[in-house]
């Protein structure tokens, strides 16, 4: 049988191991020509193709549920589960996601794209399962890494508590997150995977036993009750903390072993209450580059089979966001020692690895940890560091009561960096940075600043460093700068709370804040031919708003535009609009950005063209709100 | 030495055991009077008296640091640390807070009102110590209900990984969170509190073997090593699961004998790394009413010393919000079995204990394990059931990602009651729930709701489970409704995203939301009394808006007051502003509402005034508004 004929699970059924030794390497190789092509992760996939088959013959996918964890391993389950033919177009626009969804497959039970998720989803499940007299089976997949965060530990609490629920929590042991994990929880995990597993252990004692002298084979029943104790003590060393907290664990099994994996999950469904089998699995399994370089192979843009080497794009690129912000950073942190770095297991995506192997005492990785991440950022803040807390604005949202409740309550300068703000592109809904701005506005004492470019981009990390009078944040987009000069030292902050003004006219008002700043002078320039001459300010902050600045302006021209790369409910082109009404600058207000939907895995280009954010569409827009005729009445 | 001659903690330091006791006894003297006179959190301070006072023994608080988790624990910190004399304001205005404050005292290190965020803010100091080359103490004290939390768990992974990093953690079990524990980790914690020390066990051990024949009391080489091994396998059983996890575990220690706790403390503070000191605790010692009712003693309004029993209320009160909710709900899970509510450790708080008595199936407790709850509610919504969160609206904070990327991104139909929204009185800016409209109306998907009386919210009960399209959410207030008249049943479903019309009138438009829209009837009666008629409607919904209903009436009359009790960034009023100007209504809009600023402890009328949110400081508002000559020109 061929790969190509499965488009249900469930025809994994009757296959040999044999059998499915092949269709794990067709896998492998389908995975590896697709992420080649199209770009996308890699090593996860490729380290699970096993265990996905060996478990999927144990279930009926027609009644069982499965939630993977972060999704981004689950490229073997997409290909199994109907999706093969269309594998190809993975992560392009109307094409396979990158991540699990529910609404692309019906055997995508749960939605992931952050992770330690898993376990509560199939909690859900299993519970709901039983209280509806149902029998399928739950299991939740997930990775080492995701279990450092914290609800996966909350769900652990919780099933371990539910002796008569059944779910089974797959382990995925590839000792890694992205980077290799930091914390107890991968440290323990990593000496069980080094223990032989149980009875081994028990089969030792026996032998044990048996060379003490005056004792040999037959033991006197005080002897026997010893040994027996013995035994209770020695059971529980490996996964003790598993079965501790209430769960019984099998492990560790090899997760490129077949007949072991499906030996070990047969078993595992026959017990009864919360079960956790751990698998050791090597991440990039079977392409040995990627087993090389595990770091470097989780993720990847077009490579070279071959070689493993990146494709190089047609032409060079500006510096990313990103590579900018750390190396302003650690310029600024070898000068001064309270500039801390921390990540929450994204040191290569947020570039803090650089600082990392420059400064490694001023950098922290917590692991997938980011409300710990956000409080020892806070802590370190009260005994004056400088905490810079790089984290996406997606990822960001974990740890918001820890912003509200630690950080801005007490009014600490904690340094919030938000990389891959706004449009993220191919990894989809999941990871857009589409709502800090409006998260964050909210909450008191906290500074919001995005950079135009670059070069500002440096400024602000200046900015961010020196502000100690509370907190503060920038978020910056992914993706590449415009290609603007930058500085190497000399930076200035900026004075907090004020913008600029880019470009004057008499006709229309607009302000644009962080990525939208260059487009908005494009509009400006569309605008311009078509005889409309637009003021452009560069807000710089969402908060304070430069109100001194904007207020006036907007008074005088009395039509005011707003340009935001994030969410239009409550985001910064209300607060625009609620400091004009407060002012009684009573002007109509166009506020472009993203509106209410959810925006799709695409291209940012395709993505954006989409909303309507491009600058010609932009100024179209605008255009038409100049001819009242155009444009419907109160529309 | 009398208690009210202890200024600065230091003072304990020559202190015997004799006289500490003497100190404790006066302390909880103190405690209970001022607990039972203003009211506040009861059983856990008293449960700590030996506790800090052994801790604060064996620390120089001029240098060493204590973060005390949540911080309701904290008054006998209070009382010995320079606020003995104004312990009696407690939870007033302008008086001693019931929570921690970095601003109320250089003794409190760390503010705290939630839970699990010590061990996360006190390895921030010690790691900021340690990079400072400084070397003062760090110690966290946290409950056994705080340690279900994730993020204490995520500080355990990343601190158990610094063993150079010397940190104390103070494990207060008291077998309690507010209600009884649930969960794996208490239960294992439980079972630790049940096992004699360690010492006990070897001892023990050493007695068995004495007892086996040919053995005796001389071991053979052999035996011997078994028995060491043993004693190995013994030893970390124990406190296992913190061992495992790099800390070294120190107990169970009875709370409450000061010479036992200050000689672990003394043997604590001189291994390195991270240790953790269990505490045995009795919740409310020293006052036997509440020994005998932890439950009901977690906090108390003014109470009887001598009988215990609450002191009634000079009138009596409507029923509150939160008890008209569980009795609506408790009704149509009765008759829907797919009915289940969810709560994080607060049971009694939001009324859920009435569920849990009557359909105990139905009902769940997971801890202080926001993220988990929201994220188990997802799974079950996947399986066709209707979870029902009770959560308070500032906790909800906790699970905030899992609403964006569980439920809203998915799109499930999760029903959140946010109990506590708007002011909450004399808990005070850590409790506020202040900026669930802003964090929520971002989502794409969510519907949110906010009843205007106790009737209101029944209907809207029925509403929130009857939905099915997505999440939903309901706000609604601390306290007491307005007494108007309740259903026993017959309860309808309110139209989604339809507001009413309540009075009309033709020179200013008023729409009020959820609390503020009996207020906003008195505002326009006191305007009417001033010759100006106000039309009023009911929103219902923050999110869709009734756009129908509120955009002609806003363009027919010119004039638009918006009336919420929450973040004005962001907020209702902002929806309304932000709906208003992008179809073209460019009418002047007041937003009334919670400025940008913290909302310090006081009663929720005090707090109300202080903010100008009486119906008669907002109508004096709106009238000035009306005489342009009476205000200030843009302001």
């Amino acid at each position: 049988m061929h790969l190509s004929e499965i488009t249900h699970p469930n025809q994994l059924h009757g296959l040999s191991i044999r059998q499915l030794q092949q269709i794990a390497r067709q896998i492998r190789e389908k995975h590896l020509q697709t992420v080649a092509t199209s770009g996308g992760h890699l090593g996860p996939g490729l380290g699970v193709v096993e265990l996905t088959l060996g478990l999927y013959q144990t279930l009926d996918l027609d009644r069982d549920k499965v939630v993977w964890d972060v999704g981004h391993q689950a490229y073997p389950h997409k290909i199994i589960t109907g999706r093969y033919d269309n594998f190809h177009t993975l992560r392009q626009k109307d094409g396979i996601a990158g991540y699990l969804k529910r609404c692309e497959s019906k055997f995508d039970h749960f939605g992931a794209g952050h992770a330690s998720t898993s376990i509560s989803a199939a909690l859900g499940m299993a519970v709901a399962r039983d209280l509806k007299g149902d029998n399928f089976k739950v299991v939740a997949v997930i990775g080492d890494g995701a279990l450092t965060g914290g609800m996966a530990l909350e769900a652990i609490n919780h099933a371990g508590h539910l002796p008569k629920t059944n779910l089974l929590v797959v382990l995925n042991d590839n000792e890694m997150s992205i980077s290799p994990n930091v914390g107890a929880i991968p440290r323990y995990l990593n000496k069980m995977r080094l223990s032989p597993p149980m009875q081994f252990l028990t089969d030792n004692l026996e032998e044990q036993f048996k060379h003490i002298p005056f004792v040999g084979e037959s033991l006197s029943p005080e002897l026997e009750r010893v040994k027996e104790g013995m035994k209770r003590l020695a059971v529980p060393k490996v996964g003790a903390v598993f079965e501790e907290l209430g769960f019984t664990y099998m492990g560790p099994v090899d997760g490129h072993n077949l007949e072991e994996l499906i030996a070990t999950f047969k078993q595992a469904h026959k017990m009864p209450g919360p079960v956790l089998v751990h698998v050791a699995t090597v991440k990039g399994k079977g392409y040995e580059i990627a087993e090389k370089d595990q770091v470097g192979y989780h993720a990847q843009s077009p490579f070279n089979l071959a070689t493993g080497k990146a494709i190089p794009s047609s032409k060079p690129k500006p510096p990313a966001y990103s590579k900018v912000f750390t190396h302003t950073l650690v310029k600024l942190a070898e000068n001064n020692p309270k500039i801390v770095g921390i990540t929450a297991a994204m040191a290569t995506g947020t570039g803090l690895d650089k600082l990392a192997s420059k400064l490694p005492q001023q950098y922290i990785d917590v692991g997938i940890a980011e409300q710990h991440a956000v409080t020892l950022a806070a802590g370190m803040a009260c005994e004056g560091m400088r905490p810079v807390a790089a984290i996406y604005s997606t990822f960001l949202q974990r740890g918001y009561d820890q912003i509200v409740h630690d950080v801005c309550i007490q009014n600490l300068p904690v340094f919030f960096c938000l990389d891959r703000a706004g449009i993220v592109g191919a990894d989809g809904p999941t990871h857009q940075g589409m709502y800090d701005i409006a998260y964050l506005r909210c909450l008191p004492n906290i500074v919001l600043m995005a950079p135009k470019d670059e070069a500002e981009l440096q400024q602000m990390v200046v900015t961010g460093v020196n502000y100690t009078d509370g907190p503060i944040a920038m978020r910056y987009p992914r993706g590449n700068g415009y290609g603007v000069p930058l500085m190497e030292e000399g930076w200035e902050a900026l004075p907090i709370g004020k913008g600029e003004i880019l470009r004057q006219g008499d006709d229309v008002l607009m302000v644009g804040y962080g990525s939208m700043v260059y487009p908005t002078m494009q509009v400006a320039q569309i605008l311009s031919e078509h005889g409309i001459e637009a003021t452009v300010i560069n807000a710089r902050f969402a908060k304070p708003l430069d109100t001194e600045l904007i207020l006036p302006l907007a008074k005088q021209i009395g039509r005011v535009v707003t340009l935001e790369e994030g969410c239009l409910m409550g985001g910064f082109g209300s607060a625009i609009a609620e400091s004009l009404l407060d002012n009684n600058v009573v002007v109509p207000v166009m506020r472009i950005g993203v509106p209410d939907v959810l925006v799709d895995h695409a291209t940012p280009d395709q993505s954006m063209a989409e909303l309507g954010l491009t600058p010609p569409q932009i100024a179209e827009k605008v255009r038409k709100s100049f001819s009242p005729q155009l444009s419907a009445v109160g529309g």
